[in-house]
């Protein structure tokens, strides 16, 4: 999508064709920079960092990641220790190693000195079909925010809340849960957004109000708290969230706070909807609260902020009582009875085993 | 309760007879300082900027400002001017009328030159039966904590999860949804704080958290949106929060953000309370989410946040995306239906008309 007019990617392929470059979320929204990822260990520092994230996007850069891997050490050997490495920056991310798994298992089938080339290609692969996903998600996505236009009389926005950031920067074009707002908006139904601020991390405050600020789709940003009161009061028409994993059940496993918004849309009549590509559905889970593990991340994300001062400068301040214990978990679930559908790049479907192997019937026959 | 092993109350007369000490609740939990207030517009200001905030002190505070304008002008003009100046400050604030009320009719009963004298002492024991009121909260919600300890077998802390800062510093001692836990902590039952973040502005996370340190009661911060996972996960025995205004039907409403807390609660099975003072209960409304006029805060609380530099310097600094318009709704409305009791001076009840006028049987007459 569009920043400053210009289009971009989140990633490609540097000029040199011996690495990759990325666009630094860790500066945005104040500053817009690059970086240029040429070994193995860029990668990894790049995904566990945070320069890059969104679970598609984790995904691409992991297998680039491969790639560049080989580069050093391209022997069986060298595959495992950058498959092991890259699998151990995020745990909770299904997509990251949905791709490792593509990128080593096409590259073993090939001689030492062709596997740069064959896992960089691949790679590049996985991107364009990333791309290809986010775009037809759009598509199904606009057709139920075009509905709700409709419905509720064509005469105002439709009024979408989103969680995190699902946007084009989560993955490399479009994103999820924003690919149906951008599509509907190309296709000229108003919608208006809800950007939950998103702590710890605030990736809605400063990524999804930055991607739709570039985009000029109206939004308003509100702390994660106010969600409830304006659903309560018939300010939201719908809900369309992300997911890093779902199980086969339809449990949706999301950035935490996401099942707060769920229960709030149950209890207000709000459609619920979230927006995956096939490669984020774990389809050896069933009970997501159970099952799926929860990443618990450095207690500075809920002690500290960083931010921009008036003078232009950032800072980092402490907004924690000094000497108060604090827990971050990154992730919930949202159980599937909450989830009104899941929209994915083959269509929409009831958040359940039926609905999903509706949509993806070659998995029922593995199953 | 103790800051550094010294009592304090959040308010008190000045040694000086004709003004009032307060501590300036802004510069927490980084430096702790008094303010002196000697006129109308002193504590206008102090409660209008939040150097005094939780309702019960805000009464308080709005008592002794009315107090402190009968030194400026002791007329009928005088007593309605200040009346309406104070009761513009925050129109959330079911308390802050209440006590405007008890101390204008009391003081047009003397003659102007009584009236600073009259209204000065019936501030003082408006402050006085707020902590009577506050420790029997604590006497009785203590008892839920107790009970709560043995049914869960007696070998570890029972976990409360609270949401904003309901405890002394809101209030003018012990505090309303804390003052169970420090009834609980005192008489010998383990207790374990979840203590909210509270974003826009952070109550949790500073003041709640500093209270309980000051205070020895073992907590941990939380951001806003990891309530509802660590309910999944049977991590949270107990919900008690505060609140700023409850309807007759047993609606409370609360900072905002404490009705999702409320619908995870009732998810999970786990007991959700109010605790409060009767001078909270407005009995003239049956439905808080059609009834109560929710506050709209400036946006600069969303976009903007102040903390310590790691030099011990104050910054401010921007976290939301820039251009992005923001909401702040301040206070949301949790249905009577997701609360399981309310804890007030009288006891504890069922959150209904039936429950509440069963504990205020006069007020049933009034109706």
């Amino acid at each position: 999508m569009n920043i400053d007019g210009q289009p971009y990617r989140t990633i490609f392929p540097d000029p040199d064709g011996v690495s990759v470059q990325v666009i630094d979320q860790t500066r945005l929204p104040f500053a817009f920079e690059l970086k240029r990822l040429a070994t193995l260990e860029d990668a990894a520092v790049a995904i566990r960092t945070m320069i890059v994230r969104g679970a598609p996007l984790i995904g691409v850069t992991a297998a680039y990641g491969l790639a560049l891997a080989m580069r050093a050490d391209a022997s069986h050997d060298g595959i495992d220790r950058a498959v092991a490495t890259l699998a151990a920056t995020r745990p909770t991310a299904i997509n990251l190693r949905w791709a490792l798994d593509r990128v080593s298992t096409n590259l073993r089938q090939v001689a030492p000195d062709e596997r740069f080339a064959r896992a960089f290609a691949e790679a590049g692969r996985i991107a364009e079909e990333d791309v290809a996903s986010c775009r037809a998600i759009g598509a199904h996505g606009s057709q139920v925010i075009a509905d709700l236009h409709r419905a509720k009389g064509g005469d105002r926005p439709v009024t979408v809340l989103t969680h995190c950031n699902a946007g084009w920067l989560a993955t490399v074009d479009w994103g999820t849960a924003l690919a149906p707002i951008y599509a509907a908006h190309e296709r000229g139904v108003p919608v208006h957004v809800l950007v939950d601020e998103t702590r710890p991390r605030s990736q809605g405050a400063a990524l999804t109000a930055f991607e739709l600020n570039g985009h000029g789709v109206p939004h308003t940003v509100i702390a994660d708290n106010a969600g409830g009161h304006l659903m309560q009061h018939g300010d939201v028409d719908l809900c369309i969230v992300g997911s890093d994993r779902t199980t086969a059940s339809g449990d949706v496993c999301n950035k935490i706070g996401t099942y707060l918004k769920a229960l709030a849309a149950h209890d207000n009549g709000v459609p619920f909807y979230a927006a995956l590509p096939f490669s984020t559905i774990d389809w050896t889970l069933d009970d997501g609260v159970k099952e799926i593990p929860i990443e618990e991340r450095d207690g500075r994300e809920v002690t500290h902020m960083t931010g921009r001062l008036a003078d232009g400068g950032f800072a980092t301040i402490e907004v924690v009582s000094p000497g108060s214990p604090v827990a971050n978990p990154a992730f919930d679930v949202t159980p599937a009875r909450l989830v009104t559908g899941i929209i994915t790049e083959r269509g929409i479907c009831e958040a359940s085993a039926e609905g999903l192997y509706g949509l993806y019937p070659e998995r029922r026959k593995a199953a």
